[in-house]
C-alpha cells in the first residue's frame, strides 16, 4: 500500500505531507526530541527519501515552523465589524485553539528555540508578531500610529504570547479566562498610556466609542467598579 | 607599562579584567559583531593570553553575561520600606539605567540572542526573570501565590521587558514616563485581574492599602478618574 501511495504522489505533494507530518510531532515535542526516522516512519516512507526532499532536519523543522506560522497569521485575520473587544476576544479564543494544539513545540520555540537555525526561526517568529501587529492597527483604523500606540500593540503582543506560554506551563486557568482576560488587558494597558498621554486619549475614546456594555470592554468596567466599591 | 601591570595580576584578577573588557563591548554591540581580537587590544593583552583564560568567544560571552545578570538581578533588590508603588518605580529607574548602558548588547540578547550556547544563555536570562519574580513576591509578603498572581507577576516582567526593548529601538519616548507606566501597567493588570477573582481583589486591596495619593499607584487612579470624566 504505502509503496502505491509514494508512487502516486508528486514532489510538492510528498514535500508538504513530509511537512504536515513534521509540524505534528514538531508540535508535541521540543524539537531536539523528534528525530528524522520518526518523521519518515510517521510519513511511511524511508529515512533517505526523507533527505531526497528535504536536506535534514532543520530545513524540515523550518518549512514545518513556515506553515505554523502561516496558519497562527491566518487565525488572526477577522472581519471588520461589529465593536472591536468583542472582534479582539474571537482572534484570542483561535490564538489559543493554536496554542493549545501545538502546545509542546509552541513552548520549546517560545522559550529559547532549537539550538539550530535561529536566524530564521526568529524571523518567522517576528513576522508572525509583524502580523498580529498590522491586523491590530488596521482593525483600530490607524495608519500613522503615535509612539505610545505602537509600544502598547507591541507590548501587549508579548503579553499574549508570555500569557499563553505560562498557561501551557500545568493550563491551572481555564484559557476561557484568559482570552477574555487579555482582551481585558489591552483595554487596562490602552487606559493607562491614556492616562498620560492625549493623543491616546482621543484613540481611547474612539475605540470605546461604539463598544456595547455587555461586550468584553464594557463587562471589564462595570466589574472595576464593582470592584471599587467593594 | 602594561607588561608590568599584565605580571602583578593573579589569574582571577586577569579573568575579572577580561570579562569587564568584554562585558563592555558585548553590551555595545551584539556579540557576532565583537571579536577575540578586539578583546584583547582592549585589555592591553595578546590574543593567545586571552585564550589561556578562556577558551574561546562563547565562554567569554557567558562569563559576561553571567556577570550582567548577577547585576541586574541586584538592582532589583529593594528595601522593603514604604508604599509599594514607590518601591516598584524606583526598580523601574535602576532596570532602564542597565538597559540604557548595555542597550545594543540587551537588544541582541533578548532578540533571539547570540547563535551560540544558546541553552545557557537562556538559562541566565530566566535566573534573572525568576530573581524579579521572587522579588516582587517578597514585596507583597506572599509565600504561596496563587495561579492568577504569578501569571500577572510573570507576564508582567515580560511585557517590562518588550517595552525596554521597543524603548531601545529608536528611544522615542522618554525612558522616565515608561518607568512610570510600567509601574502603572502592574496596577491595572492586578485590577483586571482582581475584577474577575476574589483572592486576587483581596491582594489588590492589600497593595493599595497603603498607597498615598501621590504615589504612582493614586498618581494612576487619578489621571484614570480625569479621564473617565473628559
Amino acid at each position: 500500500m504505502r509503496t502505491g501511495v509514494r508512487r502516486r504522489m508528486g514532489v510538492e505533494e510528498r514535500r508538504q505531507q513530509l511537512i504536515g507530518v513534521a509540524l505534528d510531532l514538531f508540535s508535541r515535542r521540543s524539537p531536539e526530541e523528534v528525530s528524522i526516522d520518526e518523521i519518515a516512519t510517521a510519513a511511511g516512507i524511508s529515512r533517505p527519501l526523507v533527505y531526497h526532499y528535504f536536506p535534514g532536519k532543520i530545513s524540515l523543522y523550518e518549512a514545518a515552523l513556515k506553515r505554523a506560522s502561516e496558519d497562527l497569521a491566518d487565525r488572526f485575520v477577522e472581519p471588520r465589524e461589529g465593536p472591536l473587544g468583542a472582534r479582539l476576544l474571537r482572534v484570542m479564543r483561535r490564538f489559543f485553539d493554536f496554542v493549545d494544539e501545538h502546545g509542546p513545540g509552541f513552548s520549546a520555540l517560545m522559550r529559547g528555540g532549537p539550538s539550530f537555525g535561529s536566524s530564521r526561526t526568529n524571523a518567522l517568529i517576528d513576522g508572525v508578531r509583524q502580523a498580529a501587529y498590522v491586523q491590530i492597527l488596521s482593525h483600530l483604523d490607524i495608519k500613522d500610529p503615535p509612539a505610545r500606540l505602537e509600544l502598547l500593540i507591541r507590548s501587549w503582543i508579548s503579553l499574549a504570547e508570555s500569557t499563553a506560554l505560562i498557561w501551557l506551563d500545568g493550563r491551572e486557568i481555564p484559557r476561557r479566562e484568559l482570552e477574555t482576560q487579555l482582551v481585558h488587558d489591552f483595554a487596562a494597558l490602552m487606559a493607562v498610556s491614556a492616562a498620560s498621554d492625549e493623543h491616546m486619549a482621543a484613540i481611547l475614546r474612539q475605540v470605546i466609542a461604539d463598544e456595547p456594555e455587555d461586550g468584553p470592554f464594557g463587562d471589564l468596567m462595570g466589574r472595576l467598579v464593582t470592584l471599587a466599591q467593594a
